[in-house]
């Protein structure tokens, strides 16, 4: 994966878990994408500072992804829920809407429900 | 919910967060029943020193859940899961199983993916 789109959706999932200053520089960076020396000034600390507290904090992400796995699960967890809403698809384009409106019904019941379990 | 219940869940969810004593003296007080003065002695520490790491270790968890809401989430989504179950085997009530082989498929399959996105 890109660095940028890694650290990015690390951030979405464990940001919480970070220091505000953490969040903010992380979110700067990759989010905003300010560089070294502007993130600097805006915070009025060192380009290094900035520096060491990206890198401390791509550390931790990785580390609570390491631990909990929750974007492992996440994107296992909606793969499946695509799966479903693809077979539902498929078998909509079989059936004649007119003579079957209680399946009609339940099919879009069942999307709609699946379509809250998508995040996209 | 009752604590013991509330602590389990949390340390399902975020015992991998906590440092290896922690998780030891949350697995032997709240899944494995041990008393402190038991916990005390098998792991040669004082009772004070269980009870403490036990304080800290369920602040740590709660404080987990505040920030990552994971255990809110998941209960809600596992309760769309089921909807989903449910309203399709009210429907396999409805309909004649030897006349519509393919539906009576496309229901087995989505309800064998949703048994995999339901951890019961």
């Amino acid at each position: 994966m890109i660095k940028i789109v890694e650290i990015s959706l690390l951030y979405d999932f464990y940001g919480q878990l970070l220091t505000l200053k953490q969040q903010k520089v992380i979110d700067l960076y990759y989010n905003q994408d300010l560089s070294l020396g502007e993130i600097a000034e805006n915070l009025n600390i060192t380009r290094q500072a900035v520096y060491d507290n990206i890198k401390r904090a791509e550390k931790l992400l990785r580390n609570y992804e390491n631990k909990l796995h929750l974007i492992e699960k996440f994107t296992r967890q909606q793969e499946k829920i695509k799966q479903i809403k693809l077979k539902i698809q498929e078998y909509k384009k079989l059936i004649d809407k007119d003579n079957n409106n209680n399946l009609t019904q339940l099919f879009q019941n069942i999307e709609n429900i699946l379509d809250e379990l998508l995040i996209e």
